[in-house]
């Protein structure tokens, strides 16, 4: 099975691909980062997502996509630009016919840690450590689409058995 | 020159599309609403606003797209849903190569009534007279994509010339 986790933002949208049979035999195929700036139009941003997105998609073909839910207790000028940018996220992976799974930020902590308020550091080392990485994912935000991405494994793996 | 007004909503996109050579001859070609349930998943209802704008598309060929700009004083939860949609919507119109346009509510005002604190009577009965329509059009949000398809006429002729 490989999972696509993604942790959607308008300047940085975090990436990362990973295969898996077991949950204790999760390779980690790739990670990085989708970056637009400021300076560009909406429209500009929001293709180049979804041109970037299809570019991994097309590379990986990915079995499902998981995405962190839209975090409201933000600023609403934040929450406007990430939703945006994750509209375009969930269109292109419905054009692509891929089942997507959503996540919230303290079901992820769960899965990887068994805490709900984990802090970065813990998050980024238990990622490090499950996936077998030399070194912590950067950016931060690549790290955090794995921590998804693994999340959804575990609990997709304990649901449907595993054997896919 | 024909243009797609849209006022994006996650529940409710209004659209509006209207065809005009001149600014004192502008034609309603047609309006709506696409509309989705809160019961439907989040992929469900992108992908449905998507299927919806492009037969839209399709059927109009509109030479530019008018978005309303996202509002950042409506609450965080709000302003991620209409987000989402927006992005999807934004990501539709790159997906045909249609130029966009974004106009913040004030500017829709003071291009259709010349008051930029114009209220919700006011501006629906300045849609109904400059499209000459027998009625206001219904839901509210088809008359609000219907405004923004008037600004950007307005706009956009006195811009480039009466000649498109």
């Amino acid at each position: 099975m490989i999972v696509l986790g993604i942790d959607p933002g308008l300047s940085l949208t975090g990436w990362g691909v990973i295969e898996a049979t077991n949950c204790n035999n999760i390779i980690p195929l790739n990670y990085g980062c989708i970056t637009t700036f400021a300076k560009q139009s909406l429209i500009t941003r929001i293709q180049k997502i979804n041109e970037q997105l299809q570019l991994i998609i097309d590379k990986y073909s990915p079995d499902n996509v998981a995405v962190e839910e839209l975090f409201f207790l933000k600023e609403s000028k934040s929450v406007g630009a990430v939703g945006q940018a994750r509209g375009a996220i969930v269109l292109t992976v419905a054009l692509n016919k891929i089942e997507m799974f959503e996540y919230n930020p303290r079901t992820v902590k769960i899965a990887l840690t068994g805490y709900g308020s984990a802090d970065k550091h813990q998050m980024q080392n238990m990622v490090k450590t499950l996936l077998r990485l030399k070194e912590i994912p950067k950016p931060d935000d690549a790290g955090d689409a794995l921590a998804i991405a693994t999340c959804h494994i575990n609990t997709a793996l304990r649901k449907f058995g595993q054997s896919k």
